[in-house]
């Protein structure tokens, strides 16, 4: 780990479901914050549907872009599922059936009284040369190849992988963040917050607001690796918004 | 609009919070559900950090692939609200106040007993030349520039703003959906789907695993611009998946 370098992440989530609207992604927020804590930055997502040709550009992109490439959905045993030949393809491998993985699969089936068919060993294929990625509810591993890491699309399933894979990745001083709320609308503040950011120069800081109960609000969340400049930062700005006669809630409201 | 051109967009989500996994985005789904109803294809999204030349890298990638690109955030008062600048330098044209919104914002703000300060004049600027998209409910309108669309971030009043531009876009004919479900291992059908899919050409297949009560089922999700394609591969994959011993639920489960 190194305290000066910012590793960073992309991420690429693939399927039509979530273009068409009918699924809300949820692993865009749960990958961002395993990252975090990490000490990764996660710095670009993008979205793609089911077409070889466009997540193979995308792959291509963002891993080349960021130090780790993070893809979700697009591994499971149907027709639609083209992610590992698409990362295959971007890096100029070929597919092969992962002998682990193909162990694991006959492990689960038979475990469970079923056989390991022609589809169902679809998930034991990989891009030649990779690593797996244990998941330890529905069989299928994950896949890691060079930089990138291949993660299901079921929500539930990527968080134990994400899980398993904590602490071994190397990644920089995680940032940290401190939130400061109030009602306060947030265009009355925003010189004290451009300010107060450039005052501290180890901190950005971030506006969200909100409206509540028929009233406008505001959290300001500080984001540094460091925790003494976080802790300055949080500090001027909160005796600044207090001059202005607003009250502050820490941790934000 | 036309029958036969398929009208595309693209969309790009502006914002830390999304990255940083505090907030979970809801704006590419909402917009994703709105364009299938205007006849327009969601094809890619980007999520970038509130920095100026990574929005501009990605609204020139997005508006030049596609019919449409659609940014939600970066809109409001403050520091870290630089969408306008980014598509502005994007397009090489000159931020200005728009007087139609500087009208908006001062009705808005006198009528509350307000100022209209300098930081709430920040959200009348638009790139020279832009159009504005109504916001009934925090006075702050979109904006419109050439086939760029610029929404807010807080997802309800990007709600209203799509609301006031539906049917104003060309579109094609609207992608429809049927839905087939039950309580099936999608490992075990995927040649029926592969072959279904292939039989009906008009139509895309897309198959959503699930884990539930402790038993694995799948949603099967057909998609076509055709009524009469679509009904027909939804006769066509009940029937096979029928003949295999499943109980099909029209809808899905």
């Amino acid at each position: 780990m190194s305290q000066d370098k910012v590793y960073t992440a992309g991420m690429l989530v693939i399927g039509d479901e979530i273009l068409s609207g009918r699924t809300h992604d949820k692993n865009i927020a749960q990958v961002a914050s395993w990252l975090q804590v990490q000490g990764i930055r996660l710095t670009e997502v993008r979205v793609v549907a089911d077409v070889q040709a466009r997540i193979v550009e995308a792959v291509n992109a963002l891993r080349e872009q960021y130090d780790y490439l993070f893809t979700t959905g697009g591994i499971g045993p149907t027709h639609d599922d083209i992610t590992v030949d698409a990362v295959a393809e971007a890096l100029g491998r070929e597919v092969v059936i992962h002998p682990e993985a193909r162990k694991t699969l006959e492990a689960y089936y038979t475990g469970r009284g079923l056989e390991l068919t022609e589809a169902r060993l679809r998930m034991a294929r990989a891009p030649e040369g990779a690593g797996l990625i244990p998941n330890r509810i529905s069989g299928a591993p994950g896949i890691q190849v060079e930089n990138i890491y291949l993660m299901a699309g079921v929500p539930h399933i990527t968080a134990q992988m994400l899980d398993g894979l904590t602490g071994k990745l190397e990644g920089g001083a995680p940032l940290q963040s401190q939130t400061l709320g109030g009602w306060i609308p947030e265009s009355e503040v925003s010189d004290i917050l451009r300010a107060c950011e450039k005052a501290h120069e180890r901190c950005q800081i971030g506006s969200y607001p909100f409206f509540r109960e028929g009233t406008v609000g505001a959290n300001f969340v500080i984001r540094s690796t460091e925790k003494t400049a976080l802790e300055a930062c949080a500090a001027d700005l909160t005796g600044q918004l207090e001059a202005e006669g607003y009250a502050v809630t820490p941790g934000g409201i």
